[in-house]
């Protein structure tokens, strides 16, 4: 298999995780796509995902699967023991759940609050924008109070309970460490008044497959490159 | 099971598709809400879904699922063979990433149409809208371009292939079909060139699962009492 991604983003860093947790690191090459100089929007890659995003896994037949919660599925069931994305009719339904609401509540607004409320990928991706947009802090300032929001949903969530969805370690969990790393890196910080969902970050991040993989290393090198 | 939702919305008739296609009609209750009156804004139904949107699954022992991936995952997997959501992880990863590209380039957009176009679900959802887009045109035309760029890329899909995703009817297969039937009720028609896409939604409309539905009648209670 390959996986065409870059290391560090936030959609890449969560089927790093699964492909960890599923022990298939070493079953997949990696090529990198050079996503601030907007490889990914060009005809190439379009052929491969016509989303134009990272992660995309390509078979070795030639399928391509593209989107994390697809090639999650694909992967967590390859061994016929999804531990990721639910084993029981209910835990699929709550996984699925949880990790479309962790999408829709800080995963999507931070991604508009990094494109409209800071650098973002910088100038190569500026043409992506919506031209409408360019300057209308106003945009950027509703998603960012819409992660504040979600950041506080998943605190509620997490006060009586050790992960998001289900009683054990999920795609779910995975997207919403994935948004959060994504947000620190756009500026946006846990407040030190959520506790419950500082203290799962805390827990999560040392899992062995998670450790290392994402964390405080999450997106730096490109953060660094774009002065932010 | 309790269902709360609306007959003839598009989410709604998502999971009515699966209950039929499933043989479990007659084991939900309906419980109809009042979408006009914004009743899926109250706090009430907030505290079933905090995302404020219908369809919400409520099971026996108070259990509640949300989102209709979600909603179709719990009950395609219920009897242990899972025909809209895929029998393989090949099957299960190609079904998930074409449902999300459905909602991305077809549904998603079509709802923000709805509601910034036309006179979307009348006076007392106006709140709920973005103060800075009231009259922006802009965002509106945006949308509408990519509806038709989204049932133009599923016209291309269908160019070889009976179904969306997998050679069956699929959970990918019932996103955009509800798209489309959105679409419509939006006033955004598919275009005669797109024959393709035409033919396929002929095809679904005709099967037993789908058939008296959705189709014709899909919103139309509600488009008469918009006016539109």
């Amino acid at each position: 298999m390959k996986m065409y991604d870059r290391s560090g983003f936030p959609n890449p860093a969560r089927i790093r995780i699964v492909l960890s947790g599923k022990g298939l690191d070493n079953d997949v090459e990696f090529v990198p796509v050079d996503l601030i100089a907007a490889e990914h929007k060009q005809q190439a890659f379009l052929d491969k995902n016509p989303s134009g995003v990272v992660p995309v896994l390509e078979l070795d037949d030639g399928t391509l699967i593209s989107e994390a919660t697809a090639i999650t599925e694909y992967l967590d069931n390859l061994d016929g023991d999804p531990i990721f994305t639910g084993r029981t009719p209910l835990e699929k339904g709550l996984i699925h759940m949880m990790q479309r609401r962790a999408e829709a509540m800080v995963n999507d607004p931070v991604g508009i609050y990094f494109h409209h409320g800071t650098p973002g990928l910088g100038a190569a991706l500026q043409a992506y924008k919506s031209p409408e947009w360019q300057g209308r802090s106003d945009w950027a300032e509703r998603n960012r109070q819409a992660v504040e929001a979600g950041m506080r949903y998943f605190d509620h969530v997490l006060e009586n309970r050790e992960f998001v969805a289900v009683d054990y370690f999920s795609m779910a969990d995975i997207t919403v460490f994935a948004g959060l790393a994504f947000a620190e890196a756009a500026g946006l910080s846990v407040g030190e008044e959520l506790k419950n969902l500082r203290a799962w970050r805390a827990r999560v991040a040392e899992l062995p497959s998670v450790k290392n993989r994402t964390g405080q290393q999450f997106l730096a090198e490109d953060a660094r490159r774009l002065g932010f």
